[in-house]
């Protein structure tokens, strides 16, 4: 394998990440499965950390896709108007906001994560006239410096060469200081408090699951009061639903769940459903309060992506089947986890099981176990990736497409890996 | 028309710009020419603000493309090995760094130029141990917060919502204070000067020709002296080759014309060659003090674009005749702007001609002037903007592979159009 | 009295304050007392808001910095050596240091207690190599920006024209979350979790107890699990005893009733004895990281204010009969207090009474109430002010050397005036 | 010696500096004239850096605040109303303010430069709503973090521990591009800019006369048309007039020469004209838009100071006898300067003459050289120190009160140590 790799040992710069866990050279893939140049599979339990939701190389993405290229549709045009485009509003508009009571403009800003962040808190900062965003604990939100501003992993944050971020504060998550303390007590105090050294924000940005941070959920009471607490106090709710969106937790949009309705959203990763770089930012109409090109970006409004973002739309999001297969499918992982939990904790190595819908993890508490697991998982053919601030979090996010016999063969897989650590520790 | 856009202006952000100039809806597009979905064609000038040197649906960087996909090649894989990174990294290193001499490491950041930029100067920062990154009056190198900090465009800097940028310090570009000044000197006076104000920088970053600051050109003697004053005082220099890059100018890197070697190189926009979002950042290897994971993204490494962005490499860059033919190209435009430069002088509207290679412009010193002759160019079939901090100048940025009909016909209508402005005014 | 303010109402700026409370013309005043051009007596429990520990016009201050005048001792010298100084440092070694076990360096910076803050923090960030500082909710530490950035005052916070502080954080301070909730569990939490928003701070700025807060009391085992979570993670513990030091809580430092060791102290106030602007920093002696004159300012070393410096420590500081008297009538204060709050609970206006030492507060929970309480003693010719971040506390900062007479005169008029509210309301 | 400066090196801060220069303990001062405490006397030509304009001791001002004190003045109020603050700002309006043709409300914040500093351009940027600050290269405006920012010696800058200074841009100061250059064509230049990266300023802030830079005088002109750009875009003026204020240059405020009336003015050093902490900040009426109590500290309002000061004020400025000695004084320093410079500059050391008023300086290129000539003189009797970003500018700040006989001992020492350093070199 060596003469496989050295080319990237030469010439790939040292942060690179996710090829030290899997070193090995990709080469296709389709809906859950990897396989590598030397013809080795493996299932992927990872799917770009929640960007694949309807798998590697869905068909009916790639079709849709490749007849819009066959036809010399339009790939790139800035933010110019195109069909793809229109079709993109349109679909938007009948199959998500409609059926869900939603009324939102919609923003595309350069084609990531962390650029749809920057432009979430920027125009909430416009749009208030206050400078302070409020995030959470082990959020994560992305890493320009903006972004950065937001995210709690100190790895990213120590990195900025001295400089350090501005513009937003820190509030505990909720379950952060324990069970039985409401972390929001904390807020509402901060905020009814002249001199607690909160500075009034113009937003809070939530992830209703914290996937980096390690598929930490918020109760939906909490989402509910934090909603609640917003509005009273004349602050702007930005769900971030990078991760969580697009079907990951068994509904389109994370915070269905709680029945709340954030001002603003961010949604990537899932949201072009091929892997292609895409990106957009829901806000109410009255928070439109851009001026022209105020917040712009080569790479915003990417045809392709809008081709097979609407493509998706379409095929999974005009009933509720899709919605209904994806928790069927969740049921049958957080059951198997809380056995592996069981497990765990009943040798010793205390574990638990926590998630909504297939945005599932195991706690082992231990970082260092939790990469023998996923470590062992590898060598038998499964990708799978922790989360968490010491990487303690055993993680599912495979595709909500994955067949059941797919499913339940990783699963198989990291039942013996779990047990191959057991016993071998 | 009413029908067709009402979608867009129902739920589109204000903050759309390019619609405005050109309110169509766009359908097809094929290398220099754009259909919109009333049939109606038109030359593209534009080409996604230089994203599109090698024209819309380049046949064969769509044939690698269709290819890839028919194989279920991997197409997201976040930072994991692929065939298809080692096939780009290959070509990059083949084609372009073993011919000119160049020695670098890659780093795949976001795909956009904005990450690039706000990587790269991370990595000085912490290259360094110091803050301060000097850019340059009319630079324009993104919109995310740290890059916004060296972007010099108040439309942009107005819309943080009052939060100011940090640790950046604008100098004077090349030719900004007349030509008898060399604007080095002010550089370099304040580096020797103790109480001067200039924190001593962690890097410059340039753009060699601005693009969006109004296709200002910097002397090959600037350049150079630039580089000496970097070297002498331990300083990085970072060339932001996004717009300049990929042949714009008549070589790949826009910093060939000077024979200086930046230490860090932003590339995105034309790299992918096919408007894919793309983005890499090239670094001298002994700065690579990247720790595993510090800066990431979701969409670094996307996978078609390097398969686009191979299939380039190889068909553009193998030997020197695409150089060549975008150097004959450019004496066209040159020789025809200079032209309508005189005409327009001659009619009482000062302006004059500038640029490098193919990234030209018409400096009619009045905005609105400069709007009344693309608005006029649009309606006769030819999508061109204008750019500088007024939009005062009418620039070239087609694509390098355009025809020659297609060139002359193109520059005919902004003939009859600049003809059409001067007789109306 | 049209007649005798009309200058000020004329030439001062609207940002005056404590004229609006009592908006007479002082003339002259004596220890505890303060009288009006009109001739009318004041007993004073402000005392310069605690900057008059001796009393107004001490003799025996007052005495040694006529005599130094009437020789013409140098009165400034920027940070030139006099025998002042040296007079100075060797009582504060003598009478301070020694019999405490101390061991500190002093820094002289500007006069005033922010600028000593302001060389605090940074001084512990150039230590550190860290840029964070944690203060505490309802901490005061100054409104210069450095300093304000650990103040968590929204008035003075959000008077800067939108500029966002930087490189600080706020933790709860003890208390700050309910009785059950020890607030630094939440630190050490965020101190252990990579993830949690925190950056590693250079150091902790605290009060032991929060004047301008409100009289929040510090528990003594809060304060020593705070130094040993410092110790713990190598940050700087800095205790700002500016307004509770010079034996205001009945100790020199208020920090030895916690039997804790601050790495950095700041004092100001009552430093001088006199009312006269002065502050030093105090620091261990390896943490003298300065290089010469990286911060200076022209008032550092004022030769007067070390004269009168000097004579108080003299003559309050050679043995513990000051510290014995200060907290005899600390105990007077506290059960008067007490009488007070629980009439006014009594009468349904739930008020509680804290304090340590002579820096004593009514809590009565409404900033009208307090305001009134005031207002009315004010008539009856006491000088007493609120704080706390809606200015419910009624707060006790009379001098230390108020006489028996004058004390409990004063009580009786804050106990006929709450009596008066009572009744009134 | 050994045994009188021991207590100084056991527990002083590395952060002193003048006792480096000058290790000596000093004991008694009159006028322009310093005494050790071995009986040595020094002539004064340093004066507190400018503190004291009026000499040590000075015997009317030092009449003044015994007879307050020994009245039991009140000393300390923090910002109450005293008869001291009223009789200091009837002073300044009749003697300053009126003849002047001047218009301008008092802010007395905390009683020093830098807090001036601070106060005043957080009022600027209230004021405007802009958060940006233009200062001057090799301008001085203290070193609290907001201060800083406007401040350009990089002995502070950098030590922040790495913290970067915000919201404030550098621009070249009068001649600080060769004499052929007018550096407010740059600064006009970037006003006019959309993307030229100066964010449009709240405020200028400038020293007519820089003292810690250089002794680098800003031409008449130059002064009028600054005025006249702020004006026509709406940017306030802010003077600086902290070292060149009080009579330094010849006139009350510097900025007289000039015929300008800045928007806002900051004093401190001389202002309370004994060497007391003392500042304050001069706004025009419509620019107090402070509400109460948004910038605070507990020394504003020094009554000890505003004693000194109103006596200062009578004596001196009561007519214009004082101002035209200033300039008699002006002329005999800079004629016996030029004839150093021109000494200097024959023996192949190149040097020059400048300065307003007695604020003048002898440019000689070379730190090093300056250092000589300055040690030498401290041999000799006179204490005298440079400026400047290498300390290459020996400077006169003497206090503006010394007796012919001192002045022309000061410089004939002066003049004998140059020639020393000549031939010893």
């Amino acid at each position: 394998m060596q003469s496989q790799t050295q080319t990237f040992e030469r010439m790939e710069s040292n942060v690179r990440t996710y090829s030290r866990s899997f070193p090995v050279v990709f080469k296709t893939a389709k809906n859950a499965r990897l396989v590598d140049e030397e013809g080795r599979e493996y299932i992927d339990f990872l799917a770009g950390a929640g960007t694949l939701n309807y798998g590697h190389n869905n068909p009916h993405l790639k079709e849709a896709m490749i007849d819009y290229l066959s036809t010399d549709g339009v790939v790139h045009g800035l933010d110019m108007w195109t069909q793809a485009k229109r079709d993109y509003f349109e679909a938007l508009e009948e199959l998500i906001f409609k059926p869900r009571g939603l009324d939102y403009k919609v923003h595309l800003p350069g084609p990531t994560g962390t650029n749809a962040v920057e432009a979430a808190i920027r125009l909430a900062r416009v749009a208030k006239g206050r400078h302070n965003i409020v995030s959470f604990t082990n959020g994560f939100h992305g890493v320009t410096m903006g972004a950065l501003a937001t995210t709690g992993n100190r790895k990213f944050r120590e990195a900025t060469g001295g400089v350090p971020t501005q513009a937003a504060s820190f509030l505990p998550y909720d379950g952060y200081m324990g069970e039985h303390t409401d972390t929001l007590d904390y807020f509402e105090k901060l905020l009814n408090d002249k001199s607690g050294g909160l500075d009034i924000p113009a937003a809070v940005i939530v992830e209703t699951v914290q996937g980096e941070g390690g598929i930490n959920v918020a109760g939906l009471d909490w989402l509910k009061r934090l909603e609640s607490i917003c509005r009273a106090h004349d602050i702007l709710l930005i769900v971030d639903d990078i991760q969580a969106g697009c079907g990951r937790t068994g509904k389109f949009f994370s915070f269905e769940h709680a029945g709340i309705t954030p001002d603003i959203v961010t949604n990537s990763k899932s949201l072009s459903g091929f892997g292609l770089p895409f990106a957009h930012v829901l806000m109410r109409p009255e928070l439109d309060k851009w001026k022209p090109g105020q917040y712009n970006g080569t790479f915003r409004g990417f045809n392709l992506a809008m081709v097979t973002a609407t493509a998706a739309l379409k095929k999974y999001w005009s009933n509720d089947s899709f919605e209904r297969d994806v928790q069927r499918k969740a049921r049958i992982v957080e059951e198997r986890f809380q056995g592996i939990a069981k497990r765990l904790s009943d040798s010793g190595k205390p574990a638990t099981e926590r998630g909504r819908g297939l945005m599932r993890g195991i706690d082992v508490v231990d970082g260092e176990l939790a990469d023998k697991i996923t470590a062992t998982a590898f060598e038998r053919g499964l990708i799978i990736e922790t989360s968490g601030q010491d990487g303690e979090v055993v993680k599912c996010l495979c595709p909500l497409t994955i067949t059941d016999e797919d499913l339940l063969e990783a699963l198989d897989i990291l039942d013996a890996s779990v047990d191959a650590v057991i016993q071998g520790a």
